[in-house]
């Protein structure tokens, strides 16, 4: 059975499709008789307005687009929550759009938008996005655009982070206070702001402590089998670090691995700190000390400044940026190993 | 700067807007030199045609709908991979919709497809979810439907799942094998087809031991607190389980918390396996025994059914079930425990 249309609705009352268009949105054009005619009709025929049809007419898709990297990843399914919920709450719909990390699909997928697709773009860039022309022509088109997480600090509009500078800062120190003597810091991209935001935070813990000359970034790719080689070969050095700080849940995935296969016992060998929301933190093995990212309330709250400029016509997004601080969730990963819990453990 | 629209260009030309519109779409009607002069002023002024402007006049939307429970689970966080990529390598736009596992938000999600906002549904149902008029009336309306992972059996169209029954007798023989006496199952639902087809399968195996006196099953809830409450009180009775199977990854977490809290040992005093496709399974404490569902090859097969139903006009998609099988993936948690075992751990 196929949908019924106004035309087809018309044509049955020997109306024009203006009259019965006016009269279902209960014009005062039209007379109580007539509305009550087509009202009639078109319970009877099941008939349903076009969204599309409407979205013509008001320039509203009632759509808006989420741009993420993956999905398979804690921060972003928790982060997609947030907004999934604000827009189900005022009608409108998420088409979801994964790039996997890949820049050229940033732009493909950027570029549909421009035809009007969606009212709207959430977006946390993939780890190779350097250039902002893609964002800066939906923004010429009249779509608003809201960065979370991963954000292009040069373009103006509304940005919703975390405090990734300190909550790096604040998780190096932690782990130079259980005694680690050479930290490193596991990097998942050498541009991105939010990964040279937390390099900058563990750079000034290690110069607080007096050691800037310990510096020691691994420069990670998104291949799982590349980060395993890459981590394996750090932790084979002759002066090994003796702690790392994490920047993604799936490097630290892959370095319990290695630890687990090269007997490096954590956190008496290695300690180790995540940024991460993983549910199953608590039961790893060790658990994981974890620098908590308030994905779901970061996501909340990009989508509400991404409404504040649908809702108020003309209304510009200008440069804001939000910060929901992290918090480091202290566990057995990052664990003080004093000479007795050596040997005990041994 | 809002976007230039067939209207403006036909009054900029001259033209009708039906003689510029089929200009644009290359019509044989239309002059080469008329459309010359389409061509370069649409260009000069950065048209971009109104995507829902083609659907209405092609009738598709060129969008599928994927509704789910949850995407905080590694299960259905992969299948929209799978779904996505396939969508993507068509020109289709994934609209995500989540139901946080009520019946009555399924229902109104759906109802909204009726008025043709997306061409065809991808579904894994709700947990609470027994009756199907709200399906049955999108079939009516000509809206292609594909189920995924949670199906309702009742409904005639295309279904993926994977082994459930099977799986489930095969991991219950498993902890059966490694020594277990009681094995209880913890259902995530009373009434949805896959989870009671893997409680059939746990009967099954029970049944082939000569245990089917054993049967030990714990309905849980769709709220973590209530699960501790109930998983707790299974393991504090006299004759507590020494084996679990459970039907989901998120009673699995629970199942971990209140053993390491209640301070039973896994896999010597309690073994688990579970359905999941945890990216840390391996390095839990202990490694988890899954039962892992090719969660991504679902998604992808459910996908490809529906765009074989979409791209063949009236194509209606049959009664057809595909199944992928899952596979036991064995690591610690449910690892024999010999006397001598227990004695070293102790």
């Amino acid at each position: 059975m196929s949908a019924i249309t106004i035309k087809q609705l018309a044509h049955e009352l020997k109306l024009s499709v203006g009259t019965v268009s006016k009269a279902l949105k209960d014009s005062h054009e039209i007379s109580i008789e007539t509305k009550k005619r087509v009202g009639d009709l078109a319970k009877a025929l099941n008939f349903i307005p076009n969204p599309y049809a409407s979205s013509l007419r008001r320039r509203k898709s009632k759509t808006i687009a989420v741009v993420l990297p993956d999905i398979a990843d804690s921060f972003f399914s928790a982060a997609i929550k947030g907004i999934e919920i604000v827009a189900q709450s005022r009608g409108y719909h998420v088409l979801v759009y994964l790039t996997y990390e890949l820049f050229c699909k940033e732009c493909s997928i950027l570029s549909d938008f421009k035809s009007g697709r969606v009212d709207g773009v959430l977006i946390s860039v993939s780890r190779e996005t350097t250039e902002s022309h893609h964002i800066n022509e939906l923004q010429t088109n009249g779509i608003p655009v809201v960065f979370f997480d991963r954000v292009l600090p040069e373009i103006n509009t509304a940005k919703v982070v975390t405090n990734d500078f300190e909550a790096a800062c604040q998780a190096t120190a932690h782990l130079l206070e259980k005694g680690c003597k050479r930290v490193a810091y596991l990097s998942f991209s050498r541009t991105l702001s939010i990964t040279m935001d937390r390099l900058e935070g563990y750079k000034q813990a290690l110069s607080d402590a007096g050691m800037s000359q310990m510096i020691d970034v691994v420069f990670c790719s998104n291949d799982e089998h590349e980060n395993d080689g890459l981590i394996r070969d750090v932790l084979s050095r002759k002066n090994r670090p003796d702690g790392i700080l994490a920047s993604a849940e799936s490097l630290t995935i892959v370095a319990y691995h290695v630890c687990h296969e090269m007997e490096l016992k954590i956190p008496d060998d290695i300690k180790i700190v995540s940024f991460s929301n993983l549910a199953t933190a608590l039961i790893l093995n060790p658990s994981l000390t974890t620098i908590s990212q308030p994905a779901f309330a970061m996501g909340e709250a990009a989508a509400l400044l991404l409404f504040k400029s649908l809702e108020k016509n003309n209304f510009v997004l200008e440069e804001e940026k939000i910060v929901i601080p992290s918090v480091l969730m202290e566990r057995q990963s990052s664990a003080y190993s004093s000479p007795a819990a050596r040997k005990f453990n041994a």
